[in-house]
């Protein structure tokens, strides 16, 4: 079977029925009835040989422009083991060239609208009624079975929260919960925090102050994108755990007011940490969308934002739009209440769920969680190598059933 | 003097001449006859006072939806120490206040056009015949003086690219120097990598390839920042280092096909990184923009590029604006070729400046670099806390020579 540029398996959901080379592309379709279109240019790019593909590394030598541009197919064929097969002509100084290309890959990277569209993932918003407690799951399964940590990280990728029960209350243990996903982000807080109230505390975090809802790290070019807090001992009064799906606020804006949330879309905010061994500040919108107009990130810590620094004309505006997002992060009908017990890890999005906890009654030392910052990215990597795990199993179930025949 | 929203030091360039409120805004007139408007929600936003900035922490507590949107000062004055003083009225549930803003922090943070321009930094983008050999700092003078230091930063923050030379050939000496900086970002090559062919590479890097012009983990979603490659031995030959000026590639891209360049910075390209171990993806364009229209970062990395994932009809217009970029990547007018020596750390903006190598002839353990990342803004918090504590000096400069008099 032909070689494929990467270390993944590609179990066969469909074989290739036709392939047909027309003007600028070769039309597939498959055994389903899906047709789909690649770009001649595209499956040049996408050859796998060792001559295009470094066989060790899997990365690409070949070079894009070391082809023409309008470079065409001679001849198109499935080959015996079912892969799309290409012979490219000889033109001018670039020799001969023939590509196989596994039908399974082809299909997973197909991008027909059928195709992109089965892929897309989308967050799925909430509020305080269609989510009136977070989704919650057990550490112990989560430390031990990979489908358990899957069930986790797809809750915590589509809805953005979730709670780890059963976290043993010993100082690293979040430290071992995360490496199931991956690398923790170290900051100037160090690898490992805590919060808990101080006499002379380096951030409203290590008060008994109420802290109103807020991502952390906003003065950050790249706010972390996965918190994890570890509730350890919680004896004091108060103290409430409150999140906000920062996206429904978002959308919510975005539907009542169009010119409010052009401005919180566009217009960069300025944000500041205040240390007396650090400076960080960075300018962002509060809401930042993807290129297709789909959300990717929320930017909120009333106490981390610097003065305001935009041209004179705007001020008005910037003001009466945050305004409407302040308020959104307090509405009732959006906040997730709910008090985290010793021996429970709070996980969410810390750029899409904004935190807030209610103030409570100091009495030092009784309350102490303690908190580190992964990534996104380290969550979808994991998401995927399980994934690719279970498709090696399927595959290898396959060729094994087809052994036995 | 009014206290500060901050740790810095605040000296005054310019006292206030005169405070008018007016209907919407405190006209400010300074000493030295600049003007600046103030609106009155920013001046209140901005009350330094204990209540309203936490007098520990110096964060925020007041929140700007406590008083209306309207909210007039009843009475504006320059108080006796000089700083610009608002009585603000008691307004239905909400109690008289008044605040009480410094003089050299106000100044700071104006918003008025002058002003936003003063403050105003931009990259300066380079070619071969603009920058025949990167700029290079003695790493001696850097480990044990701040003002060598701040002038390799502004320099690596202005141009994107620098040498430091005389750094001891140990293995761990580089994260001595980036110590100087900031936080080292691990990745999922650790904390400090190695460069060297290895007979079974996990990346391209290690084989004794030509590696074209790219950049480190375009298959992140954040991109390292910074990065430091430490030459501690290089015996082979070949193996020449050449740096790229991403930006000006942007920019001349920009001036010879709009066309191009809308698409480069809009349309997401796909990029994934090969792996038995993680599986990093992420779709982004190659160009990122600010909301300006000023460059932010670039993502180029051949190799690690994954299948184009894209609408059917934007497939064409997609390969063709990635040639364009992909031949001035190669362009001899855009290169600066130089040979990296033991002793020598090559220190880089990792989102602007493309870093290559040519082939080297394979002498295994003969050609070795130890690497690692940081981030942007370490950086400009180090270069902050350098100018503050400039400041202090000079503050405490002026306090003393008052007491003299």
């Amino acid at each position: 079977m032909a070689f494929t540029p990467d270390f993944d398996s590609h179990p066969i959901e469909a074989t290739i029925t036709s392939a047909v080379p027309l003007a600028g592309w070769v039309e597939v379709v498959w055994s389903d009835g899906r047709a789909s279109r690649f770009h001649h240019i595209w499956l040049r790019d996408n050859c796998p040989c060792e001559q295009c593909v470094h066989p060790v590394t899997r990365e690409q030598m070949f070079e894009i422009i070391s082809v023409p541009a309008d470079l065409r197919p001679q001849r198109v064929w499935v080959d015996e083991e079912g892969s799309l097969a290409i012979a490219w002509p000889a033109v001018s100084d670039v020799p001969a060239h023939e590509s196989h290309i596994h039908p399974g890959w082809l299909r997973r990277h197909a991008y027909d609208d059928a195709s992109r569209q089965e892929r897309s993932l989308e967050p799925v918003t909430w509020d305080a009624s269609t989510m009136p407690e977070p989704p919650t799951f057990d550490g112990r399964a989560i430390m031990e079975d990979d489908d358990a940590l899957y069930e986790w990280l797809v809750a915590l990728r589509t809805w953005g929260v979730s709670v780890v029960q059963n976290v043993p209350c010993e100082v690293d243990a979040i430290a071992d919960l995360v490496a199931r996903i991956g690398i923790v982000r170290e900051t100037n807080f160090g690898v490992l925090w805590d919060v808990r109230s101080e006499p002379d505390p380096i951030s409203n975090a290590n008060t008994s102050l109420a802290l109103p809802p807020h991502v952390d790290l906003p003065t950050r070019e790249y706010q972390p994108g996965l918190q994890f807090l570890h509730c350890i001992v919680n004896e004091t009064e108060g103290g409430e755990n409150i999140l906000v799906d920062g996206f429904r606020i978002a959308e919510r804006i975005r539907a009542i007011s169009p010119a409010d949330y052009a401005i919180l879309t566009t217009v960069p905010f300025q944000w500041a940490n205040r240390s007396a061994t650090s400076d960080y500040r960075w300018d962002a919108p509060i809401i930042v969308t993807n290129a297709d107009g789909s959300l990717r990130e929320v930017r909120v810590g009333n106490w981390l934002r610097a003065p305001l620094d935009v041209p004179f004309g705007v001020v008005e505006a910037a003001y009466a739009a945050y305004r409407r997002l302040f308020e959104l992060t307090r509405a009732d009908d959006l906040q997730l209440r709910f008090r985290l017990q010793p021996g429970e890890v709070m996980a969410f999005d810390n750029r899409r769920a904004l935190h807030a906890r209610g103030a409570f009654t100091d009495m030092s030392g009784r309350r102490f969680l303690r908190g580190c910052y992964s990534e996104r990215d380290e969550l979808m990597s994991r998401l995927r190598m399980i994934e690719r795990e279970r498709r090696a199993c399927r595959e290898a179930g396959a060729v094994s059933a087809t052994r036995r025949q």
